[in-house]
């Protein structure tokens, strides 16, 4: 699809946890080739090989190993047509603002600009239509922007949950109250991240601002783009049906593999079915599929019929993480449906997600080579 | 406060995970002594030490060690004045109701006799008021029984959710919904239980028959008992007040200590505040400890103020596994409450239960030696 | 290679842990093709999608799923040109004797015919010479055979300890001691295998007739092929340069590779020094490699420089798990130079060895279509 | 026996691991008395409660809940006749000394005076003779000192293995070789420590100079105080029987207890056999024991029978952690005899050995209220 060859990318963060897992995925990218490398200051002129504690099963991929790492500024990135972050919220705000303001397209795991009004939140598989967000924000920005923009992906947890909810509500229309209890895997944290002294044989029933952003996140998501009267684009929260989202989020000795158990009320009544509801979820396709996006998941969501799975272990390597699975789809005694989801919080639940929104940016022509 | 010299008890199921637990805990016990041990025909006529394959951070007490082991047969057992039960199901349901009919005592932990009509399924710091139905129960029997009775306590995972509800509802009246997550040890599936193949590094989110014994059990436990016109008692399943419970249950790689994030709606309007809830938690007493159960715990729940606690790793042990904890306490977005509860699976999970339920029954002359 | 179209093969023991691995690996083999899955009369008869209680992180492969499991019968076989075995040990014996007696070439993974004299204990990548013992076996059977024959594989933990020794007395002649300690993981044992409650935060220092299998196992492989002067072959036990082993085996909670501690000493003085050896084992190559066995690892042993290398969870991929690694060679205080050693149990330590042997006996002919 | 009342006690590092077991552990001593608590100037100045990071299972002591926590300087100390440090080894070297030279009495769990000549290194289950040294200590110090001393304790994974070596030596004479490969706990890191990331699922073959800590401080521990002509006084280092260890060590993810496998040879020929070792290790009584150290145990020793023992999550409480347990005694097809050790790295691996320390100098009148 690129007569121009491949598309120059570049990735921030690139010795942290998220920015090892896009190295990873972008060496064996079809579209995409790995351009530059920015880190902190620490690791900045040295081989990535040097500045790296790589922590991933596969090797350091050829293409990066001997690649100079740069610091995170947009003059050492200007080639790049797509920047990836992976950046600690501590520093992402800054920089990724800086690269933006030096007209280039971010794509970034932080939570920093999620909130930001001109910001689309895109989880791939639930609502590209959110870009339709992207040229207000260049417009608004002082001075205009011609190429750059930020677009976030969600919280590696409020990901896998919004996947089946925007299946349900597209089936069913909207969902009135959900209540979700996580159980996350450690390695959404990071690294070092959690002590093991913290984890093994345990539970820390507690994610510092990660309820939070379940709640507000998924409103974001799930709503639409409102225009006023004066044509000013606005993310309406779900407000025409206004959705109640309770989270408790806990963290369990899992390495990877974010497990949810959700109970939702729908606003239709009489409610669908457990098996209405096992049929949309297996039957849901999205966008970034059918527009042909590469690092899409051939099939969106596993339907288990099993009575124990979705399993953190045995299911998270699901269309190499890029999918989700969900499994013991049954009546709740209070709500309407309960149903437990997995989703990979390292794949669909952080890079994967950004590269597909890429993908997305490219095959809409926001992003042209 | 016993005259007559220390009371001679027996332990079923001596083998087994509770079995051991019950014979750690009743060798230092100050009222009881054991007296017999009984196991499977394959341990009978063993001595206890090289029947049992012990699995406990302490030794074998001395007192056990030579025991020898007998078949679960009444005739073993007719002086024991307190019979406990760690019988697996497969052979509870017979082997307890033959106890019974030899006018034994039996406190059980196994689900067999939870649901008859006449057996109390007590949680001693909740509903010791159910006691009430033993002497139904002996005159019902065929022959009618003088002594002989069977007591079950609760599931594990419903113990640690009843306690702090029991106080909740002594506080603020009915509770109306609730909505429970469990994340709960390996030590609840006994010995050898869960495959390590399919706990390290995972989550399995389905225990067989979890949920639907939470959802009962708790309408027994928290219900009361009424009498008929004729003066015939039973179990009203909290049916003055419904109560809808949905419950999903977790298997995580924790050892010991069940951890439980628990939603709920009072039928009172408006509910009580966070801070309301919390007091009436930390100032819970029970009737096991006003009348003096030496094993019922000083303090029946501990109210947390950290952000990330309980945790099980950490407050298992508390009041040596007789309490409960309690943190997290905030609102729900979608009910009314929502909090995190603790309770040691194995200690007021189930053996230290049912010594508690056997010490209550003597203090009000239930059980006479 | 195989003119003739795909050569058919067979599982037995298809449902097992080991089983399930075959039928993964043989699912994408260039040569093979699945033909019939053996298992327990409890299974025959039902499609393998039924009769399996499948543990992969993959699915079920394709070629499988609607495969009719049958009894282990070596008429269900006949047209298979290979037999892999997964079976357990309390029933190896007698089913693959009578495999071999009806002809059938039958490579198994159980430990009931490694001692017999005139079976090869052939690890793939470091003595397939010992296929020389074939036409013995097959001439001494009564009656004797045209084309059945068994070959074993070793033991997991001996499998990953042999494969670099062989590489180091290939470069430097004899070894004359050898101390290992093993950290075993827990698939090795099977499934259900290791109780949890035996493996989570605890090592079980002790695992049944492992240290006997290691110590004399790799006398048996590490030994050559002596002839008689009547012309009979035996396995000489590396007995020319006697050969102490002293094994101590552990259970440790990892799921899947096999972390060994090894100390030798060689018979060479002065010994070769750790960068002799480091490079002694980067350089190895095998027959296996060399013949062109499409599942042996392109390259066998990976050398880390890192100092914390190598670790089950990040390198027992390497090579999709058909290669091992070794890591932290440096000089011993006691014997002469020690080293870690990480394979991977269920690949070149069970079914990918069996695999490759099977390679093996076709591209020497011992095995014809 | 304190004839003067409670002896007053100090805390160094009182808010790390190390020191928050100290805590525990003193706060039910029958001699000592906690008085001064120091951390760093981060914690100084505030309440014990709200400067800690409580990480036992117990609940932080009542007597030390709302002392102030001090900076480590000499001056808020002096009224402490001993003073326990848990300090980290990066400012543990600075303080010490100034403490010894402002004339206190330091036990220490730091590695920095380790390899002073003048400094003891003791294990007080095994080389309490090496108070020897303290008199010389206080003399050669500039100015003299009258009470002031540095006594450290060895590294949590020596201490285990040292133990049933000292017993051996006692029994059999000298030890000349040994080889041990450990497994050891991730809380012998401290808190945080060990990243989660790191060892879930892994084992990491590496711990930084854990292997020269346990080489060297063996030899210094087993080892005698050689007195020259001219009466200098200095640690053989096990010389005139050399001893040759290798250690390899090993991290795995258990909590607490550090599992070692052991193989050692003799000087005596023949060597004891393995019925001999057990006996001579079941009957080991130490110094500790017999002048009445309350805090030693009341046996040293714990040999199992049963095959697959001592396992860390079982065995690790031994006599509250200050026993050690060894099993598997039996031939080693290398050396002389192997087996395996395990020992409480947080209680006789470190501050239960401090305190025992502090309790025999107390009894052979070093330390003098």
């Amino acid at each position: 699809m690129q007569e121009g060859g491949p598309i120059k990318v570049g990735v921030l963060g690139a010795t942290g946890t998220v920015g090892q897992r896009f190295i990873t995925l972008l060496s064996a990218h079809p579209w995409f080739i790995l351009h530059a490398l920015g880190a902190s200051p620490r690791s900045a002129n040295k081989p990535y090989t040097t500045a790296v504690n790589w922590k991933q099963t596969t090797r350091i991929p050829h293409v990066a190993r001997d690649m100079v790492v740069k610091e995170c500024k947009p003059e050492h990135f200007k080639e790049c047509a797509v920047v990836f972050s992976g950046l600690d919220a501590d520093v992402a705000g800054e920089i990724e603002g800086a690269f933006r303001a030096a007209d280039l397209a971010v794509f970034s795991n932080a939570k920093n600009f999620r909130r930001d009004p001109n910001v689309p939140l895109i989880v791939p598989l639930v609502n590209p239509s959110h870009y339709a967000m992207i040229s207000q924000q260049q417009v608004q920005h002082s001075p205009p922007l011609k190429k750059g923009f930020i677009v976030t992906n969600a919280n590696c947890s409020t990901t896998g949950c919004v996947i089946p909810l925007a299946a349900l509500e597209k089936s069913f229309g909207p969902i009135e109250s959900l209540l979700v209890t996580t159980m996350q895997a450690i390695s959404g944290a990071g690294y070092p991240g959690i002590s093991s002294m913290d984890i093994l044989d345990n539970v820390v029933p507690y994610i510092s601002g990660e309820e939070e952003k379940m709640e507000w996140e998924m409103l974001k998501i799930l709503g639409g783009v409102a225009t006023s009267d004066e044509g000013v684009k606005s993310f309406d929260m779900h407000a025409r049906n206004p959705l109640r989202v309770s989270a408790s989020c806990n963290r369990v000795p899992v390495i990877d593999g974010h497990t949810e158990c959700v109970s939702i009320r729908f606003a239709k009544r009489p409610p669908p079915s457990p098996q209405q509801v096992r049929e949309a979820l297996a039957n849901f396709t999205t966008d970034a599929q059918t527009l042909g996006c590469p690092s899409a998941p051939r099939h969106t969501i596993s339907v288990h019929e099993e009575k124990d799975r979705p399993q953190p272990r045995l299911d998270r390597y699901y269309q190499d993480g890029a999918g989700v699975s969900v499994g013991r789809i049954r009546q709740c005694q209070v709500l309407d449906i309960k149903f437990v989801v997995l989703a990979n919080n390292v794949s669909i639940g952080a890079a994967t997600s950004s590269i597909i929104n890429a993908e997305l940016a490219i095959l809409k022509g926001i992003i042209t080579s």
